[in-house]
């Protein structure tokens, strides 16, 4: 098996990041290509309407890019949108947040109680709630979900350990605790940097990052398709990644770096 | 003087709503015409060639619709992009946010240190600081500025008196207190709902409201320029304002209420 087509990945900003983090960690002998649509961002408290116009243009650019699969790396994005980007990436499979998620969420809830946060856009389009009811069938699941809108900002300004951001999460959270959750979907991308705090305020509660298990729904489709990469034998030092943006403020460099863990290449200024 | 013809103003969303209350305050007997540019909304974290580029096309909106004046009622705009709008407007006057309230600091300032507080761009674009140098001449002014991107989320949410928003002003206006200013510019058009913890935070120091300058401003100009209009002798229930958004999102229509403090109607949907 051998097939170097890069993995194409988009966002509608820095937040997809985390699940490129996911991908690299599960898929490290593949090449990628990154989109953050920075000029628009952020997506979360936008129309359908709008939503779907940005994610066939963000598609569209990766499609004439010749990726071999497209990860929706938005939640927002494959809560409202993917079949508008199935539709248009016709054979080239497509990856969205929310499935594998919603699985792994079904998987974890030991008790049958399962917390779902995100932002507006995501949490009052029901993408998760209806998807789990699917993947559920006769298990009886019982949901609470909230939209956290600030969370996103919160994370963009680098206070993951700031006194007002435990307030936040205090105001956010409060009802997950009453409701007795064991599992909580962290239902956006930049959320995984929260992780910390999260697990301090909800202890024993499982928390299911849709970037792990999109990287890993990433995994088995390409090798159904016969479409991994070959494996690499030497060390790897750093992948692979072209890296495109709409609009370049100075953050986003060091958000990439933040995210990833590691340096990378400045991404290149493109027009959708 | 008699002139119907509406008075544009525009901003990347809701922002601008608290000028435009400023401007129905001091010139009750106008209409209005108000874009909000809600689909790429916020254009704070922007770089500023992306914030000419939408500055140009809400520009051109107004212009169309036939307006007298334009108000730029967003401070990144207005520091970034004034220039852009005016070489469009023509003969059309055009009132930006910096000039008034720099001249109101200045005036405000007893023991000369101003604070100003805004989002990144317009923080990082140093308009209030060279406006004010260029106002004050001899008179020296000390000034000290601090971008704060997390105030503008906090207002969308409606976080006003949250434990997390003290939290957040804490962080961001300690330096104030230790400067010792006695005037704090408020340069962001969300700021002025939060303007009662600012008052309880910094007691004694004046908190100069840009949309307020601006709007006296409005009033001096279109006296200038025989634009008013006329004077109505009836009681006025309810100001003459076309709202024009870019996306809609379910919030527009509530946080204009909250903003103007009276029903308004719902937005028309436009595409730049």
């Amino acid at each position: 098996m051998k097939n170097e087509r890069t993995i194409g990945v988009f966002d509608s900003g820095i937040g997809g990041l985390s699940v490129l983090k996911q991908l690299i960690r599960i898929l490290p002998y593949e090449n990628y290509t990154y989109l953050g649509d920075t000029a628009r961002v952020p997506y979360g408290n936008k129309s359908d309407k709008i939503v779907n116009q940005y994610a066939e243009e963000c598609s569209n650019f990766l499609i004439n890019k010749n990726v071999k699969i497209i990860i929706v790396a938005c939640n927002t994005v494959s809560s409202v949108a993917l079949k508008t980007v199935e539709k248009l990436a016709g054979q080239i499979p497509v990856i969205g947040m929310v499935e594998p998620a919603a699985a792994a969420a079904i998987r974890s809830a030991v008790n049958g109680k399962v917390g779902i946060i995100g932002t507006r856009a995501t949490i009052n389009s029901n993408s998760y709630q209806m998807e789990i009811s699917r993947i559920a069938g006769e298990k009886k699941i019982e949901i609470s979900s909230k939209a956290c809108p600030l969370f996103v900002p919160i994370v963009e300004e680098g206070w993951i350990n700031h006194d007002a951001t435990r307030k936040i999460a205090e105001d956010y959270l409060m009802q997950f605790i009453e409701s007795g959750v064991d599992t909580l979907l962290l239902g956006c991308t930049h959320y995984p940097l929260l992780q910390r705090l999260f697990m301090e305020m909800l202890p024993g509660v499982e928390l299911i990052d849709t970037g792990e298990h999109a990287a890993v729904a990433t995994l088995r489709k390409l090798a159904d398709k016969n479409l991994l990469n070959e494996e690499r034998k030497e060390f790897i030092e750093k992948p692979n990644i072209d890296f495109y943006v709409t609009d370049v403020p100075e953050s986003f460099h060091e958000n990439a770096i933040r995210f990833l863990g590691f340096d990378v290449d400045e991404p290149k200024k493109i027009e959708l």
